[in-house]
């Protein structure tokens, strides 16, 4: 590209678009992105509320409503915030306009739910290069046919990601009510501390597992693309947390581990004195995978000594009474002593990519819950994250004294 | 056209769309007339309130603001209620899709006040040869640019009218919040009936001295376009009135004065000494022309005895004093003795077809107000209306004995 200026997207959620006193505030932001010599191009989404009371008024209409339609209804929220900022951009004096959704952003998949396959640049090019600050509305695009088409709930981030992709940008900054991503939940551990950086796999594992700041799709499609993503607040002006692919510089200095992830939504499953023969782990695990049941941490050590084992894993604890009928209706097939269930569970994890070279920091995590008689009844390990699952009533201890081993502490907050 | 199904536009407004529940009731109306055999389109207004809350959205982000993003601000109320009228329809077992102003609706002119130039009537045509129920967003279209275009606050009648004579239509209704056409204004005469049929200039005479049913630029487009309108409540189930070029059949034994029209905005001036050469009546009004102030029954009676005369006529109230401004200014050039004001007075009309070949209608109405001790401050006549200026303390009465003359009085009614 031989394009002078950094071009960046910035996006903006529903709370920073309700009413015209925010409207204005984001758009003094957007002016000072453009002023510091950045091409701008902004997503924005519904003012928070409009889009619930859309979709309350197709409900009334119909109970099942056609997709095609309900996109027509709801896709209006963006479009009016997406008019309101360009001329309040105007206002204070900045050449800006609109472009709505099925002008340039082609969609595909099913309506409602619909992804974003295509950009049509050309227009938003010309606009970018002289200057013109572009405003699009989240969450919509044009299908095949040419009807509008909406991403689904929580698009709008996943669209910024995808418009700044087609677009090339430089950077997508997702402004939210949130000022960055923590180590932690700030809830559990109030002495939690907001990231400079983390990377792209370290944002999903930690979304995977409870940290809901970002649309995991949208994550998904930065890492692929390699955009740099920056997670900012609307409100305050502070730094924010960068997520980028690789970390380097002084981000290299940062902890190994990124951050600690508690998930409450987890029960434990034991099937007792299972033969230990070729195939009876399949023969369990793939009737749930058939019935769209997610498992994890699945153990099953068998002893040379003995002829039968146990198997344990986990399941949502939403799937719990459903993952039991599975299993009992093939009690023959499978062969099984017992079947033991326990929704008592919750899984605590570190996440960073310093675990990949250091397979210290998982025997550091298993001292420091031993030390405080934290019982493990289940251990899964992945490239850049450990997780230990362990009585419910311990979670909360367990993601303290982690945070403080591993030296996430903040210093100045109490 | 080798159609087979009659072909109609419907076209509902703000107060029939105002929630579900009516909403449902418009479907219902949708839904007879297709199972009666027409084609049916139906163009709609913004829920009630809709378009005014969205338009002081537009207030508050900038005073002075672009009218293409006002353009994108306000069409979406229609998009709203276009997509929840064809999920009622379907629910309720209809084939119904919306189509949107900006595939179809081809726009041009001043954003905020486009009007429409073509209807891309492929698309429609093949659904609803089809049995397709075509819904459409009124007051709205795509511009040369590709971007959203709105016709300007009340649009929607024209659009509907413009997108039948598009689609080659046999009728256009327009549901609206009264029933039909009537003789005058119920509130100043009870007794005051409702129309059957009415021509369309008649309907444009009415409409243009303060029977406020349809834009007068709908009727104007209808009537070169040879397009029948009908009128009709959206909430009762009455016969409405039905707008069209010549009366015929049982229409003809109407009475020949259709309605008694009242206006009040009017406002008198007289120039007194003027010089009785040519180009002083031209010195006078092409200067009010000019700064857009329109002006009515002149009266300028030179007598063969006198060097001068006096020069009356009328102009909307709200502009007395912007034309007092305007002609004080050019005292000189005019020549004047006095300029004397009134704003006191009231146009009362007789509206009919019949006038055109009986000219004892004008002489009834004259004597009608005689009798009443009624004063003709200035009389102007056309071919199908004839109107006296008269004290405002007066207009009331003078409409009700003209009614009660011309045979308009309802029987029932008290």
């Amino acid at each position: 590209m031989a394009r002078q200026k950094p071009r960046i997207v910035m996006k903006f959620g529903g709370t920073s678009m309700a009413g015209i006193e925010r409207i204005r505030n984001v758009a003094q932001r957007v002016l000072r992105e453009a002023e510091a010599g950045n091409e701008v191009l902004v997503v924005v989404s519904a003012m928070a509320g409009e889009t619930d009371r859309l979709v309350q008024l197709c409900r009334e209409a119909a109970a099942l409503h056609d997709s095609k339609e309900y996109d027509v209804v709801v896709a209006s929220g963006e479009q009016v915030t997406a008019g309101l900022l360009a001329m309040t951009l105007q206002n204070m004096g900045a050449k800006a306009r609109s472009f709505m959704g099925w002008q340039l952003v082609k969609a595909s998949g099913v309506h409602g739910n619909a992804r974003v396959d295509a950009v049509e640049s050309a227009l938003l090019d010309e606009a970018l290069s002289g200057g013109t600050v572009a405003v699009i509305p989240g969450f919509q695009g044009v299908s095949d046919e040419g009807r509008l088409a909406t991403l689904g709930r929580g698009g709008s981030d996943t669209s910024a990601v995808a418009i700044a992709a087609g677009l090339k940008a430089d950077r997508c900054d997702i402004y939210t009510d949130v000022d960055g991503v923590y180590t932690t939940d700030p809830r559990i551990v109030p002495k939690a501390r907001k990231l400079d950086a983390i990377t792209f796999e370290e944002m999903l594992e930690l979304a995977g597992v409870g940290a809901k700041v970002l649309q995991p799709r949208s994550v998904g499609l930065a890492m692929r693309e390699n955009l740099p993503l920056r997670v900012l607040s609307a409100f305050e002006d502070v730094p924010g947390t960068r997520v980028v692919a690789e970390l380097s510089g002084a981000d290299m200095e940062r902890n190994q581990i990124a951050g600690i992830a508690a998930d409450r939504n987890e029960a434990r499953l034991t099937l007792t004195n299972i033969a230990d023969r070729p195939g009876t782990v399949a023969a369990v695990l793939s009737p749930l995978a058939e019935a769209g049941i997610g498992f994890d941490m699945v153990v099953h050590a068998a002893t040379p000594s003995a002829e039968s084992s146990d198997l344990t894993f986990t399941v949502p604890r939403s799937s719990l009474s459903q993952a039991q009928s599975v299993i009992e209706a093939r009690k023959e097939e499978i062969g099984y002593g017992e079947l033991l269930t326990d929704d008592g569970v919750a899984k605590v994890s570190i996440v960073g990519v310093g675990i990949r070279s250091n397979p210290q920091l998982a025997a550091k995590m298993f001292e420091t819950l031993a030390e405080q008689r934290i019982n493990l009844l289940a251990i899964s390990t992945s490239e850049i994250k450990v997780s230990a699952l362990v009585a419910e009533a311990d979670i909360e201890l367990a993601v303290r004294v982690l945070h403080t081993a591993f030296g996430l502490d903040s210093e100045k907050a109490a």
